[in-house]
Parts: structure tokens; sequence; C-alpha cells
């Protein structure tokens, strides 16, 4: 990197399974970006900064201000950063200073948010929102984030009103690892869009009956031959389903974004739709950048 | 053992986890019992008979007829016995040989239990079904078999009329172990009952709720200080509560029998019971034992 592209900052996601870095402009484009699979469930408290610097290290020339969101701040994290408590904005006042024996690093974690009763937590969901409604002044409405932990956020005049995570993505995960579905759901790329229409419509439903519809699955598998791929659609299409009933109070009538470009988003996106809900999908990088671009304006502000 | 307690036959229940073994005289009662860690689940098909002759061969004096039933009966077990089609008595006609080289053994393996739509399977609670029905004639209501995998089953004349098979105890096992509420969940055996009938409540009142009520345990943690005894208390509760309401059909107005006597059975009856559905609970191993013993007698017809 020539000295005419040497970073005005550096802007960080750091969630717990990887990280990534956008070198900054001072007009807020990106020079250069960067990924680590050190993510803070691999990282002692002691090992963030070299970790940092492993990936950031060739963009520093002087004294360089870097701006984080993400696991980063969270207990088993760098450093603690506190949770602002809804109603509050998205992106809450204050950043923490995390610890550095590099003289050239002046490292902020950005807040995350918790809501007190049900009790809920959000850690650099809050930097995505942020992003999206700098990019959208005056948007209302609910955000949708979807994830291993899915955020339904109730977004209105700037702030984060409520919200109600589903651990819908873990579930997932495990249910298709490491139950008995294991032998039933092919691991892969294809994809049955009927069956996961049918799972979603199931699921909304009964609700109630989830557990009961996933053992169904291996049942299905053994008496009447479903496929791996088919299996795999209507777990997926169950497990969101059930979550789409759960959240109706958050997306029934709303205007909706879903921020995230991946498989999984448009899962949701397409769901959605089926229940006559148009959901907006929102690119999550640029919402991430977004949302670090305004925590570091203040903090220059 | 001497000639004098030379059994007449040999009961087996063989699952996927473990295998027990009971050396039965000719009037049914038990002269000896022996277990052990094979299951079906670690086996290959030309390990089940050393694995039976390393429990039971010091019981074989000559030529002996050995009744089994569970998993040993699957497609991944010793011999595939097929499934019969509800609605079919508790104890379907016909008994399917295991292959041996030993010619002191001779292995009969029970049908297992098929329903068609919604598909469902059950392999080894057929037989305790039968055995409870031996010993109460002509009971009718819903049996409960708690477990890894929970059945609901309607019973009536003693058929099996329908079934609804849950994975509420593989969820519990993952989510506790596999999810983010590991940190959460403590092992162990303390237990909080109240939290435990709350997460009942609460997830019979708004089962689509689960995957965002299990986020929610997580965040008490983080934020209230929820203790890994009352988590795990209330995880218990709400994915049994889940439950309860999808299988109200099955047991709301009717008579109800939990054949089981550990500690998930106790959870399964004192959440009933919550719900004013009083549940008699009943002995695994006697209702298996009378199965295999029903199961025997009429092989020797």
């Amino acid at each position: 990197m020539s000295a005419t592209t040497t970073p005005s900052w550096i802007a960080v996601d750091w969630g717990t399974t990887n990280m990534r870095a956008w070198a900054m402009s001072a007009s807020g484009s990106v020079l250069a970006e960067a990924c680590s699979d050190k993510g803070m469930g691999s990282l002692a408290r002691d090992q963030f900064e070299a970790a940092l610097l492993d990936t950031i290290g060739p963009w520093l020339v002087g004294p360089t201000t870097i701006v984080a969101c993400g696991m980063v701040g969270s207990r088993q994290g760098w450093v603690e950063a506190p949770y602002a408590a809804t109603p509050c904005p998205a992106l809450p006042e204050g950043l923490t200073r995390a610890p550095t024996q590099d003289p050239r690093l002046s490292v902020h974690v950005i807040a995350g948010i918790k809501q007190p009763a049900p009790a809920d937590v959000m850690r650099g969901e809050e930097t995505q929102i942020a992003g999206f409604l700098a990019l959208n002044k005056n948007w209302d409405g609910v955000i949708c984030l979807p994830g291993t932990h899915t955020k339904w956020v109730h977004v209105s005049a700037g702030e984060v009103i409520s919200f109600q995570t589903y651990m819908t993505g873990e579930l997932y995960h495990v249910t298709s690892t490491q139950t008995v579905l294991r032998h039933t759901v092919a691991a892969g790329d294809g994809w049955d869009e009927t069956a996961f229409l049918t799972g979603i419509e199931t699921a909304m439903a009964r609700p109630e009956r989830l557990a009961a519809r996933l053992f169904s699955l291996r049942a299905e598998g053994l008496l009447n031959g479903m496929t791996g791929q088919t299996a795999r659609a209507q777990l997926s299409g169950l497990l969101i389903g059930a979550e789409l009933a759960g959240a109706k109070p958050y997306w029934l009538g709303q205007q909706i974004a879903v921020i995230g470009d991946g498989t999984l988003s448009g899962h949701y996106v397409r769901a959605l739709a089926a229940q006559s809900a148009p959901a907006t999908q929102v690119n999550a990088n640029a919402a991430t950048l977004a949302g670090l671009t305004a925590a570091y304006r203040r903090l220059k502000g």
C-alpha cells in the first residue's frame, strides 16, 4: 500500500468465528479489505492484538483509529463493551477502548444492545441496523437479521424499540448434523423449493408440533424414500416456519428489511413473500460498513 | 448358574446405545440379568452374535430360544425386522430370525410398527406397550414413552391406533451441550422445579416462540445471572411444554400411562399433573419383560 492510499481509519467486524477488516479513506471509500479465521471464539483475551496485527499490520503507517463491532466486545472478547438498554439509538453512545501495546493502535469497540424483558442481547447487529438507517433516513419498520441467532428488530425514529432472537440457525445446524436426522438430511447444495415451502406452511399452521415434524422427516426417509435434498429443504422450512409463526407480531403488516445476502437470507425473503409479506433484501457488508463509518464519524465529530 | 437354573429362554432388549438380557424360567421369573454397552449403534451386522455371546454365553447350556426387541431389528441392526402398519396389535404377528453361527442360538426379533401418514416409526416401544397391555387387560387410552424420541400412542382394544414421536429428548441433549446454551445450562443433578413448571407454562402458551425462549435463557444468564441449574430446569420445561402443546390431542381427556421410571418420566408425569391430566407411571423393565414374554409364548404356541 503506497503512502497515497494510507488508510484514514480501519473498520473491523469481529464475530465469533471470523474477522473482517476494511482500510477506509477519509471520504469513506474502501481502500483494501482483509479477513481472518481468528474469530472471538478461538482467542484468549491477550491474543486479540496479535490477531488484529496479523490482518491489518501491512496497512499501518502511523497511529491509526480502528472501530470494531461484534463479539469482540463480549465478556469472552478483547474488552467487554457495555450493552445499552432498549429503547435506545441503534448506535448507542460511547465506545469502549480495547487495551493495546502497539502504539500505532487505537481500538474502539461499539456497545451492544440489551432488552431487559424478555431478556435478549445483540452484538454486531446494532451496527448493521445503524448502517441501514444511515443509508435509509427516516425508515421505520421491522428489520430481520438471519443467522445462527436470527433477530427481529422493531425500529422507529432511529431507535431500537424491541427485539427478539431465535436460535433457528443453530437449531438447524445441530439437528441436521448431531441428531438422528443426520442420516436423513443430505449435506450439499441441492434444494427442493416445494419441500421448503411445505415445511414453512406446516410449521406455521402447527408450530407446537415442530419436534414431531422433525422426527417425521426421519420416518419419511425410512418408509417413503424421502431424499436427503428434500429432507434438508423441509427441515429448513419447518424451523423457519416455526420462527415466522412466533415472530408474526413483528412482521405482520410492517415494512420489512432483511439484512443479509446469503442463501439463508434468501430463504427468509421467499418464506415471507409466501405469507404476502414482501421484504427488501439488504447487502450485509454495506450495512456493516455504513454502521462502522457512522461510529467513526461520531468519534471524530 | 447351576443346571437347576438353566434358563428356559432368554429375553433381550437391544437398543441403540446398550443391551439388556434376562435369563427366564419356564414360569416367567427372572433367573439372572446382564447388560452390555454394545448397543446397535456401535456394531456392524457381523458383530451382533459375538456381542450377544459375550453377555449371555455363561447362561447357555444347550440350544436356547432368544427373543429380542429394539433397534437390533433396524436396517442398521443384526437383521431387518419388518414394520407392521397401524392400526395393528401392539405385538404384530411374526418374528424375524437373525442369522447365527453358534448352534445353541435361536434368535427371534420382534417387528416394529410404522404409521404411513404422518410418517412415523417405532422399534422397541411396541414391546413395552404389548407388555403393559398384557399386565393391564382391556386398558384403553394413551401411552407416553419418554426418551430420546418420546412417543405418544393411542391404544384401543389391544391395538395401536396411531402414534406421534417427538424428538424432545434429543433436542434437549443437543441444545444443552452443542449450542450457545452450553455456556448457560449446568450439567449435574440440581433442579429448580419452579423454573421447570414456568418453562412448561410458557411453552404451552406460546409454543411457536420456542426458539426465542431458548435464546432468552442465554440472555437471562448474561443479564440477570440466571443460574445454570435454573436454566437447565427451564430448558427441560420449555421443550416438554412445547411437546405437550403439540400432543394435546393425544392426552387431553384421556386415561394416560407413562412408561418409564427415570427422572425424565417423572418430569412428564409432573408436567401433565400441572395440566390436570393425571398419569399412571409404569415400570419400564416390567413392561419390556412382559412384552418379550408375550412374544415368547406366542412363538411357542
